[in-house]
């Protein structure tokens, strides 16, 4: 089945009814990477995405020791309201796991960060497809040569990069529609030579899968919320708990509500 | 000298004291493109307009007989008031001068259409360069195999672009700035391989000058105000007046208001 609304899912990821991708789940609404760490960390952290506001639009942040959202979504509870997470301790990954109730800590504080999801939907709108979702895989994603700054215990570390690719004057409409959602990645980061930005086998994504390129065809690359979880394997905090990649928070807002206009 | 505003550029070139290129004049007060037909000629060349309106951005149209101007300038004349005119019949560039006074017909209509000065000096502003600026030439204009939609006697015509080269970053930069003056051609037409809009040498502009394209750059490709000129040569109107390329009517309002804010 699909789930309808933000809502629904939430309640049927908390009953453990749920266990699957998100991605086609509660069309229109907003999908958001979490990313949780403790407190004595969040600060660096919450430093880290003001200094890099593309790969890490902050949609939501909590209080210390409090999971509850009530920004984009009501009551939801990001210790149990997502289908799956990762758990990495010291910069590894130490567990995937359904929720973290048994985990979760006084100290920790939660991040809720803008996903392409929101995006892809625009464009969708606007007549441009998606060649992941019409070859049924995930977004290939790859790691870069754009560093991101750093920001106390975050040393500056690579930008994650999601790509789609498009013929050029679905390029430049890719760039204006998305311009229009800061504050899920904005528009691109980089178009055309993949090398430019330190990709060497475009055939090969670091994360997700590899989608082909059509002949005239310009791959063209957005700021990715994977980007803390690389930071993570990075800087090593001794904790830090994630979404699994495509096991998003799924909230109430409508995805156009982060247009420019909304 | 330099002409710090638009009405004492005019006034200069009514009296005959100008006779220059108009770029680096009236920085920051709009440039246009002048074409002039007959009353028989302008509904379909207002259609070929309104059916192309990234190279044919109408900004004002006189009356039949009219050369005033009001919109764009408080009393401006067309027939005098560009520095330089070029006359073209049956579709063939017949004479060049300096004014049109003893050519003006009463059945003549004037359109001022949008240049892609406006949005070059927003370009600067943001920190973005002009090579053409750089290299002191004039911007380079290639004929495309983009066509343009016919409308009555206009049958469907080559739409001819300019052209600026940015590194990847800074194009996404230029879409970004340029969607935002719908007015005067707004964002590229085409980014990256110029043979792809059937551009077979880069380095052989139609109009203008050539310029250097360097390591990591792309160009891009801006509809152009020259295409109403080919679209005259292809369809062959009794008589088209137009300004010669470089020198333009200089109205008096900012090029900031057309802006999508302003």
């Amino acid at each position: 089945m699909v789930y309808r609304t933000g809502s629904e899912l939430r309640a049927a990821a908390r009953s453990g009814a749920f266990a699957g991708h998100t991605s086609g789940h509660a069309p229109g609404y907003v999908q958001a990477n979490l990313v949780i760490l403790p407190r004595d960390w969040a600060y660096d952290f919450l430093l880290f995405a003001q200094r890099n506001p593309k790969p890490c639009p902050v949609l939501e942040t909590g209080e210390p020791g409090e999971p509850q959202t009530s920004v984009i979504a009501d009551a939801g509870d990001v210790r149990t309201d997502l289908p799956r997470y990762r758990v990495y301790e010291h910069g590894e990954l130490a567990e995937e796991c359904a929720d973290i109730l048994s985990r979760w800590r006084e100290d920790f504080v939660f991040f809720l960060l803008g996903c392409s999801f929101t995006f892809e939907r625009a464009l969708v709108d606007a007549g441009l497809g998606l060649r992941h979702q019409e070859e049924n895989v995930n977004v290939p994603m790859y790691k870069t040569s754009l560093m991101c700054r750093g920001a106390g215990r975050f040393s500056p570390s690579p930008m994650v990069v999601s790509m789609r690719p498009y013929l050029p004057r679905d390029v430049i409409r890719a760039v204006e529609i998305t311009r229009e959602f800061p504050g899920v990645h904005g528009s691109p980061v980089h178009l055309g030579d993949p090398e430019y930005i330190g990709i060497s086998r475009i055939d090969r994504p670091d994360w997700g899968d590899s989608v082909s390129i059509r002949s005239g065809e310009m791959p063209v690359f957005w700021a990715c919320g994977i980007t803390p979880q690389l930071a993570a394997l990075v800087n090593k905090p001794p904790i830090m708990i994630t979404h699994a990649p495509g096991y998003m928070f799924v909230g109430d807002c409508s995805d156009y509500v982060f247009h420019l206009s909304g």
